[in-house]
């Protein structure tokens, strides 16, 4: 299978193409820098939004595409312009462009759960849950679900798209990302070193470790689009779990003692990563996508790929 | 009240700014041509997309702006780049602006009930109805509802987007709408003509009388945006009815026969209009939206402004 990786050289790309070229799939990976992306994909390096790009990773045709590049959501509210270049604008051309070069293409859309609003509705997401965003990242992103769920209606696609909810753990280190404090805690408890967590040890997040993300890409790859909602959007299933019983058990597996964590809780972070209403995913678990299904998996998950 | 109007010469555009003016309102309307913007408005003629007319339309503020502008439905079809650059990416740009030289200022987005689905859900629609179109237009009108809800929800702009059923009747002559039949059997049995209908008699329409519809907009400059759902995006209320009654109470308000009518079904034009399904708009309701009442009132209406 052909395989067209956008975001290639991201945290969540990278282990989706190395999961990819494992089962002997061909991978095209597209990012900014060639660096990033693992050897054994064909490696397309630029700027997403230049057309020259976007036609060589098109070249020859594919059997699916993913799409992870993206502006992300911090870097969208600094620059709104440039979330709406990326985000709307360059997606939208590689739709067009790859609607015309494969037949009814297989196309993976990576959405956020922040399309749901920011924070979410606190009374809980279910498959109901309207599309009412608040930053410009989860805007943009809701914009393209509908041209997703529109060009697949048309059949010129057969788009799949699926919300990600957090995502354990991130590389150490700066990523400007406010939600990174869920990633360093792993960081810090696997070292034995002491951590402050700016949550109350209540605080409620929503979670899937990096590997049940990259397989929850590669069931989209091939998974039935009847069996999706009209929208062809779905929130992924994810644990739902305290702060507090992360770190018992990341503590647990690592052997470390629970109380190297302090809590300081930040009121403004902690409302909006900290407080995650309860989520029924029913949708994406009737089309075959799945959670960690425990803490203890997603921690020790997380930890393997640390 | 300064008011501005885009798509002020078209068929709902025209009777909005002259209510607007009766009342009283200052008027800017902005329109293709300046010949069909009415009299008393102050006329901002040219391409919607131009930065400059943008501009202009804008300075010096204005307290609520109805964004009737469109691509319609059949033209996005032939050329969906021309929907794609004016249902779009001019909107989005005067969204911006228009944020800018206003503190969130009031926009009333009229959007359409394509957004739902082409044909429409077949057990009928309701404020859970997704959003999952298939018309260029439904598709393009739906990623726009986004972009209103999310600038909403970042205080940037109070948007009400209210999605607009069939509405009757349009004046004479080719528009280009399939749609076209439901007006023009206004047209022929008010001359006493024969018609031939394109659908069955059991045919189902949404419809809504042209000042109805213009009362709709002129309560949305106003009206309470807290009563609206978090998606700022309402169904309007719609007279659903068979063509056959609508054909009976139009003849009988004419003293015309209604046997003038005959019926020959299109079958590709009935499934798309002529098979709407129940339609509850409760949100719309709440929020102080309404329709013609009975058929009676809605063909009384119409017939007022043949």
């Amino acid at each position: 299978m052909k395989v067209i990786v956008t975001g290639a050289g991201g945290f969540v790309g990278r282990h989706l193409v190395n999961m990819l070229l494992k089962r002997g799939d061909e991978v095209v990976g597209m990012d900014t820098m060639a660096g990033g992306i693992p050897e054994g994909a064909r490696a397309i390096a630029g700027d997403f939004c230049d057309p020259a790009l976007q036609d060589e990773a098109l070249e020859g045709g594919f059997d699916a595409l993913v799409h992870l590049a993206t502006v992300p959501g911090g870097a969208a509210e600094a620059d709104p312009a440039a979330s709406r270049r990326v985000n709307i604008d360059a997606m939208y051309d590689l739709l067009e462009k790859a609607a015309k070069v494969a037949d009814c293409p297989r196309i993976i859309y990576a959405s956020s759960i922040a399309v749901l609003g920011h924070p979410l509705p606190t009374e809980g997401v279910d498959d109901q849950t309207p599309l009412s965003p608040e930053l410009i990242y989860g805007g943009h992103k809701a914009m393209m679900e509908i041209a997703v769920a529109m060009m697949s209606n048309r059949k010129a696609i057969d788009g799949v798209t699926i919300r990600l909810p957090g995502i354990l753990a991130r590389p150490k280190g700066p990523s400007g990302m406010k939600s990174a404090f869920m990633s360093d805690l792993f960081h810090a408890l696997k070292a034995g070193e002491k951590f402050t967590c700016p949550t109350m040890p209540e605080a409620t997040i929503w979670a899937q470790s990096v590997n049940r993300c990259a397989q929850n890409f590669v069931h989209a790859i091939t998974c039935d689009s009847s069996k999706l909602p009209p929208t062809r959007a779905v929130t992924l299933p994810a644990q739902r779990m305290s702060m507090g019983d992360l770190a018992a058990e990341i503590a647990r597996q690592c052997g470390a003692s629970v109380d190297l964590v302090s809590w300081e809780p930040d009121a403004a972070l902690e409302a909006a990563f900290g407080a995650y209403p309860p989520l029924s995913a029913q949708a994406a678990e009737n089309a075959g996508f799945a959670d960690d299904g425990t803490i203890a998996n997603l921690v020790q998950s997380a930890l393997e790929t640390l």
